[in-house]
């Protein structure tokens, strides 16, 4: 039996982290919520390929959206408890960053 | 500062990493020295892709080739110390993946 067929999960847990600066936005997350502006200027990305990478990570259940009703609106984004669960994972990756990349 | 500026090597190893097959290509090997045909049988991928995908975790250090001068000649891939040390990042997916993927 292939690796694929025992482990759909993980293929598909792999495509999902690893899409392009999926991992930086869950990263960045990690610290506390943050406002779009804030993620925005923080990654060499385009506000339209942002947002879209969120909007992907809400429907994965991996970030919530947050309105607060202010003037100005305020609008934060945060990790859900899924989202959260992906700080070992995270943190793996960049302790061996930091161990094995110059 | 950027998150980027900060982690310029954690935005090297998600990409690294992240790359399509390269994640599966390394859970295989943890689990130990595999040849070619083996690892070509246990992914949905093209000879031509998984050659390209270890040839550039050779380039990387992730993963050793090693030629056993037998008849015929076997070729076996193997990870190395930098290679092994992402044991903890993909554990930590998989174990992620169990808990959040259906």
């Amino acid at each position: 039996m292939s690796e694929v067929e025992l482990c759909p999960r993980l293929s598909k847990a792999m495509d999902l982290i690893g899409k392009r600066w999926t991992g930086l936005i869950i990263y960045q997350l990690l610290d506390g919520p943050k406002r779009f502006s804030e993620m925005e200027s923080a990654l060499p990305v385009s506000g339209r390929l942002l947002s879209e990478r969120l909007k992907e990570l809400e429907k994965e259940g991996v970030v919530a959206r947050k309105v607060y009703e202010e003037a100005p609106v305020r609008v934060e984004y945060t990790l859900t408890s899924k989202g959260e669960g992906l700080k070992a994972a995270i943190d793996g990756i960049e302790q061996w960053s930091k161990v094995w990349l110059s």
